[in-house]
């Protein structure tokens, strides 16, 4: 087991990061400040992972009351954060409860947000159930609802007490799902470490195999990796925006092609692509690095191109919508070498056109 | 004009109090972070005062979004809470957009939420038009929504940039309403400053007639107290229950009559008079002071006994009941002396019985 510490002051926490750890009482025995404890879950991982975590939590001395909420990105909303703020209030759940977040990101994001504004706040722990969520949501804070008019309309910045990432839960993640999380561990080496990069390039056929030993590295490094960017800017100011590599292109995918067809990791995969062509065609990589992602990307399984059909005109429009556009100017993250990551908000059109092009199914 | 400095660290603001503030696009220009400020208001305000501000706001180069809620506790919701997003989406507000809260204590509530966890939190200016707001909920950053299992049980501690408190909006305020924030100036006196308690004893008359240098000095005494005690303990662990004082007993009759029979300030003025009728039978303070307590509350036109047919079994059942009830003992905030209160968690039954008794009307 690995332990990561993120480093927020009197918020840090840390990130366990191993095997069979959701069965450990002593994981979260630490962060359990009161005597109960709410574990919210879907309708999918419940029959999974719930009475594993509920025996280990009561083992921990706590009180035990289960939410199990329907599953995926369409129920983000109000709604199913009304059915926690129910239970909780019917199980007189007062500001010392600990919530639990056992699940992918949707659960994390509704329930974290829940924990945020319960009682004006109470203590959350996650255990992510997902690649994506272990490598990705569970550092950061963030946690939101959708609102009809917007994804992640409505949130709050609200760290966990603890995260308890066990790679053992993995092994029955669908095999698209594992791969959408590989985008942001390829993502995370691309930006900020060239080490782990070539790691990326030497263990891909261990990680899509689910070796635990490969898992638990690539969490581990994710994290630290994330966790080093996110304690240097908390709120989402310079540095933070690096973590968006792929995702100006990836938005627009996702939007343009209506939220759902491909899944977020697919979009960033072949976002990331485009990020690294249009860096060398600019001349800040050299074309070999470009091709080095785009290969890394494919090895994941994962798109090297964007879906034919939508065309040139829509991604431009899309991507000056995108929250990252300041003031009219579509922002890009661009690499400046394999392993560093940069913000550029001057990009001339002609050359975005020519990487759309260049990357787009025929 | 005052002006008051609530000490939060990065998160301190600004109180100004004084006659004619609202249209005065100085004290908002500082506060608008971006090119436009959302307008939250009531049915009942809007028609007073929100074209005032309005045109002040757009003086100091903001755009302007008028929102305008029903009016009242009961809109206090959810339901309520979601017209706000809808209007900052459909308006196409971002991150940097400013909400300013134009009126009473539920206005603030359900604008500072929002501002809260729109977009993980924008930027927030509170205009208070009641007496209650002015002296109690613009300070301390509390803000939340009710919940059909409980009022507050979701909302989150968000600080305003400014508090812009124009007295001369009192000179509309409904009598009753006036008298409800008096309960509250009162308290701040009862708790923590003898002087001001005494000053309030010698223009209360000058108070009830609303001149405008004695609310100013109400206002900026009562922000500075409250400032105090919050600044030392923003999240409510132990010195900042002494803001409760009054309130168990309070919350008592509000709940027991029904919530909205009782405005919170009267059975917050009742409540104070038993409070402090209990701390002398229990011998803390000399009957003088128990009596001055009580006269000044009745000067202010507000109750001294609570509600005839609330039984003293019905009291006992609601506070152990009360948020503030720690493993089944009930706790009591209790003065010490005129000007100095304590939390008190030991006191046996009969005393309180004999308050109750004492303290009711036949």
């Amino acid at each position: 087991m690995a332990s990561i510490r993120v480093a927020l002051g009197e918020r840090s926490y840390p990130i366990e990061v191993g095997e069979r750890l959701i069965d450990d009482p002593e994981l979260y025995r630490p962060h359990l400040s009161g005597g109960s404890a709410a574990l919210v879950t879907s309708t999918v991982v419940a029959p999974l992972y719930l009475e594993r975590v509920a025996r280990a939590v009561r083992a921990a001395g706590a009180e035990v009351i289960e939410v199990i909420l329907p599953d995926g990105e369409a129920h983000k909303t109000w709604q199913t954060l009304n059915l926690v703020f129910d239970a909780l209030l019917t199980a007189h759940c007062d500001r010392h409860t600990t919530i639990v977040a056992l699940g992918g990101g949707v659960v994390g994001d509704i329930a974290g947000f829940a924990a945020a504004v319960y009682q004006r706040g109470v203590p959350f722990i996650q255990v992510p159930t997902t690649l994506l969520a272990q490598v990705d949501s569970s550092v950061g804070g963030k946690t939101a609802v959708n609102h009809p008019l917007g994804k992640n309309m409505v949130g709050a910045f609200h760290q966990p007490r603890a995260v308890i990432s066990d790679v053992t839960t993995l092994q029955t993640l669908p095999m698209r799902e594992l791969r959408a999380g590989l985008a942001e561990v390829i993502k995370h080496g691309a930006i900020s470490d060239p080490a782990f990069f070539g790691w990326l390039e030497s263990n891909m056929d261990r990680l899509l195999a689910r070796e635990p030993e490969a898992l638990t590295h690539a969490v581990v490094r994710s994290c630290e990796i994330k966790a080093a960017v996110v304690g240097a800017d908390e709120r989402e100011a310079g540095l933070r925006a690096t973590l968006n590599f792929g995702h100006t292109f990836g938005h627009a995918i996702e939007s343009g092609l209506g939220y759902g067809q491909w899944v977020h990791g697919e979009a960033v995969g072949a976002g990331m692509v485009m990020a690294a062509d249009l860096s060398a065609r600019l001349g800040m990589i050299p074309p070999a690095e470009s091709a080095r992602i785009r290969s890394l990307v494919a090895r994941a399984g994962l798109p090297v191109a964007g879906p034919a059909g939508l065309a040139a005109d829509r991604y431009l429009e899309l991507m000056a919508v995108d929250k990252k556009a300041s003031r009219g100017k579509t922002r890009f993250i661009l690499l400046e070498r394999l392993g560093s990551a940069t913000l550029r908000g001057d990009i001339p059109e002609p050359q975005i056109r020519a990487t759309l092009s260049a990357c787009t199914s025929a």
